[in-house]
């Protein structure tokens, strides 16, 4: 194990990266033994809960004039990973990115050595090939033979990409004129469509008023024509944030058609249904959209970020609307196809390696694997709401993704009372605040419209089991008995 | 060593996570011999080159049903180290991100093994501190002793968050009602600004036509004015990409007061002068601005990505021009204080941890280390300018960046006669080619303006020797001897 005596001796004699290179093994070791070993077992805590003043002060964030010994700085690293929290930790039900891949891992370790920037064949030969294989396996998933793509910093900026695309396909002259050259547009999205889909209106400069439809989207689309709009985009999700569900694409697609919109399929969450033959009808007429957002660092566990924005589009939208030929990295006169220099397809400059992660673990399980994972993802939805049932005081909101009440004793068949809908809005923060200051596990609650706060549990890593989910509803009843 | 007899007897009876910790073991190996020792060998070769065609062969991408052999698997780890880009190798000159600090690496190897989501301080409560505690430092060294900011995806979207701000800081009804409802908007950008500052103006919305200015920018935005535009932003810069150009902030800031607009400095590449006694001077002014982005990625080695968006607003701007206030993630009657939860001043959702690395290597080295960074990467400058005078057919563009033609003897003394540019501007691509396909060094070049193509070559990381900057000198002349 490490001691302080050996870098004071070794400090003498070692070159300043042997040094380094010292550091990083004894760090990796810290890594494995907090992170993967300790933060995966299910006997240890998913959080070790301080307050905000009494986290600050106990980690030293404060930035000197002076450096520390390794010695001290391997302690801040055993710190750093002892106050995270563990999202691979099996009790972890919060969100959708709990769980750990270890190929997917050494993909992302070998990323960050290599320190690869995509966007040239001459610095990215390796990814810029990966990236386009990648891609293709991913939209032939989707049922393209053809097509193009990119990978985002998250979900949010694939759904940005698609209303981007999407605005340039119809005014091209949005590039150079902006907005005020063009008439008014509308975006319409989904019910429980994803908080980026607004985010986005604002960010691209659309706005946010002329978004959101429930189920009369045809209806929606004259009328905003008929107050003087152009009908843009819809984006539609399959797998929405909070309940899970996903979109009849096949009839959003017949009103698209008609009206000749583009069709963006919001798919961050659900997308690896489509690795399933069990599953993937519940995205049947993907096929038909103009472009899809995939977030493989979800379901598949390939690690934050992995978001896959894929298009149909064969005439090289994506690199007409994002160009701007830097001739300091897109020169034209190099001795290979500059084709190849994928990066101004992009809005960004520097952009991470995100598909390495995502091929290696491919490579290791197979797309069978991956069909496996999704599989078992439903299963165990499958035994939680079977479980449930069985259980007083557990009253769901909805599935796929598993959203319920938890009734206390004391609210139980008091529903008649004028004050039961306040009470029991009041159950989950509590029962959320009592599990994080124990550690004992974490997951998120949220109201949506008219109903009050409910849990929504995640319970898609492989690594879960029966003994993990059966820990989950009795820990609900153990802190929640007395409210 | 790794044996794949080993993984066939361990299979029978190790749990799947134990095979996956042992294939991250083996993994690590291979990336510390690969990629850190071997990849920062100057006596190693700084790329392998390979035509696309025979690359994607012998890397064998194509992902299929099933899954392949941990043995296999490691092959393909050793493989994408052995064909990428050794972008820490002292003979990378190509790019501002070169160089490896092991630090930094340590920090973010435990980043990926966390695998955290930064955007609540429940899930996140280490790095929702020490993400504001680095950005607090960071705006202390451009001069604000309040203020906000956050961690972006790259500097081209901490200039475009910039964009962002200004209009709605003047026009916030553009959230809601977009461009359409608010007068045209100018942006101005001064010559030689980074491509992102196009790329933003089309992504946000505003058009590509009304940016730039030359050294009128007063009577560029007179102008604008008497055309009805409303002049909304100046994007000046900090160190420009090509030639490293530092522009006279204090009198951009003069013109920018008169006209009330909003001073935005792209110091991606020059922002870590501001750590250097000797030379932040390059940057006098820069406490004007109302937004820095800055990128400890490139002259720090703080590794890819770290970009920071500073901000001299005290009123929640960035919060309250972004916030979509979902509430499945930001509810508001959590149990801490949900200022903590600072996701929602992003316009992503998922935002991965980018402080951690910067924050571990300023412990380890100090602000002062820090400092000595900048400083050397100075003194680098001036060595390679006084050797390039000794030598014949090395013509100085410009520095701060080393900008330069390298002059074949058969070129020599012919600058009169009238092919002369146009057979200058083909040796960089020749030699450039040359050397990638032996792999001796990497270095960019590039046509900028009436300039026909030069080479430009960053020495700022602290590894890089005299003795690899005359290897430089010495292999361009090699190279370019005969043309």
């Amino acid at each position: 194990s490490f001691s302080s005596l050996k870098f004071n001796v070794t400090h003498l004699v070692l070159h300043e990266s042997e040094k380094g290179q010292l550091f990083l093994n004894e760090a990796f070791k810290i890594i494995v033994e907090e992170v993967l070993h300790k933060g995966t077992d299910a006997e240890e805590k998913v959080c070790e809960w301080r307050e905000p003043e009494s986290l600050a002060l106990l980690l030293d964030l404060q930035l000197r004039d002076t450096g520390e010994s390794q010695g001290r700085l391997l302690q801040r690293v055993r710190n750093v990973a002892k106050y995270s929290i563990k999202t691979s930790h099996p009790h972890f039900f919060n969100q959708q990115f709990g769980g750990v891949d270890y190929h997917s891992l050494a993909g992302r370790f070998l990323t960050e050595a290599l320190n690869t920037n995509l966007f040239t064949y001459e610095v990215a030969p390796v990814f810029v090939l990966m990236e386009t294989e990648v891609l293709k396996a991913l939209r032939q998933l989707v049922g393209w033979t053809d097509g193009d793509g990119i990978f985002c910093p998250g979900g949010s900026t694939s759904n940005m990409y698609a209303m981007n695309l999407a605005r340039y396909k119809l005014f091209p002259e949005v590039k150079t004129k902006g907005l005020w050259a063009l008439p008014r547009l509308a975006i319409f999205s989904s019910p429980g469509s994803h908080y980026s889909v607004q985010k986005g209106a604002s960010y691209l400069g659309f706005g946010t008023d002329k978004t959101s439809f429930l189920k009369d989207l045809d209806a929606k689309i004259e009328l905003a024509k008929s107050q003087g709009f152009v009908p843009l985009l819809v984006s539609c999700t399959s797998g929405t944030t909070v309940l899970g569900s996903f979109d009849p694409l096949d009839c959003i697609a017949d009103v698209c058609d008609k009206h000749q919109l583009w069709m963006h399929v919001d798919a961050a969450w659900g997308g690896s249904v489509l690795f399933s033959k069990q599953h993937r009808h519940l995205m049947k007429g993907v096929e038909r959209a103009k472009s899809v957002s995939w977030n493989p660092h979800k379901m598949l566990l390939a690690g934050l970020q992995c978001s896959a924005f894929l298009l149909q589009d064969t005439t090289n939208l994506l690199k007409r609307c994002n160009c701007a030929n830097a001739s300091y990295l897109f020169q034209q006169d190099k001795f290979y196809d500059v084709n190849l220099d994928i990066g101004d397809k992009s809005v960004q400059c520097s952009r991470k390696v995100d598909c390495l992660k995502l091929w290696l673990m491919w490579k290791a399980v197979g797309s069978t694997g991956l069909e496996h994972r999704v599989d078992k993802a439903f299963l165990h939805v499958r035994y939680l709401l079977e479980q449930m049932k069985k259980r007083d005081g557990f009253q769901l909101v909805k599935f796929v993704n598993v959203c319920f009440w938890f009734i206390p004793p004391s609210l139980r068949g008091k529903e008649g009372n004028a004050d039961y809908q306040d009470k029991l809005a009041k159950v989950a923060p509590v029962i959320k605040e009592r599990m994080m200051k124990e550690g004992t596990m974490m997951v998120g609650y949220q109201p949506l419209g008219d109903l009050g706060n409910f849990f929504r549990v995640t319970v898609f890593s492989p690594h879960i089991c029966h003994k993990d989910m059966d820990f989950f509803l009795d820990e609900i009843e153990r802190l929640g008995k007395c409210l």
